[in-house]
């Protein structure tokens, strides 16, 4: 880290697009009944990755996990992909 | 649907709890090389589960969400989970 950089913590959400076939949340639906829930619906099921990133600012820093989001955390064929700042946390905080 | 309720959009996000070996997040890790990525670390990797909840007013369906996600979404011994509200949103709206 130099003098200057920034350590900034980011979440990248990953969820199926819409009409995408979300085997996941269609085994959420089906357990809603057992446990004796209603008014639940439209489940869907992806992934949240939360990282740590260092830059020079914080345009910097969601440029790098932009590239990340893109390249290696989602298949753009089936994934959308939205980036949220978690600010200059640490990791191990309890979330939000 | 009555006349009162309300529809709701509600996100749960689940990661392993800090000290909680996380194999998806070491990957990721061991793959930023290869995409000349630096100056990301600490990466966890859970999930993001998106639903609607039809309810009497905001704080019912919160309610019920937090069942959900402690109940079913979630496992408490290796993982935490926070509750984010999206608002009345309708799903298949892209991610904000």
């Amino acid at each position: 880290m130099t003098d200057t950089s920034r350590v900034l913590r980011f979440a990248v959400n990953v969820t199926p697009k819409p009409g995408i076939l979300d085997p996941q949340g269609r085994a959420v639906e089906g357990s809603l009944g057992h446990l004796g829930i209603d008014g639940v619906r439209d489940v869907r099921v992806g992934r949240r990755v939360e990282l740590t990133v260092e830059a020079a600012d914080a345009e910097a820093g969601r440029a790098i996990v932009e590239r990340l989001a893109a390249e290696l955390l989602s298949n753009p064929l089936i994934e959308a992909y939205a980036i949220e700042s978690l600010g200059d946390g640490v990791p191990g905080e309890p979330p939000r």
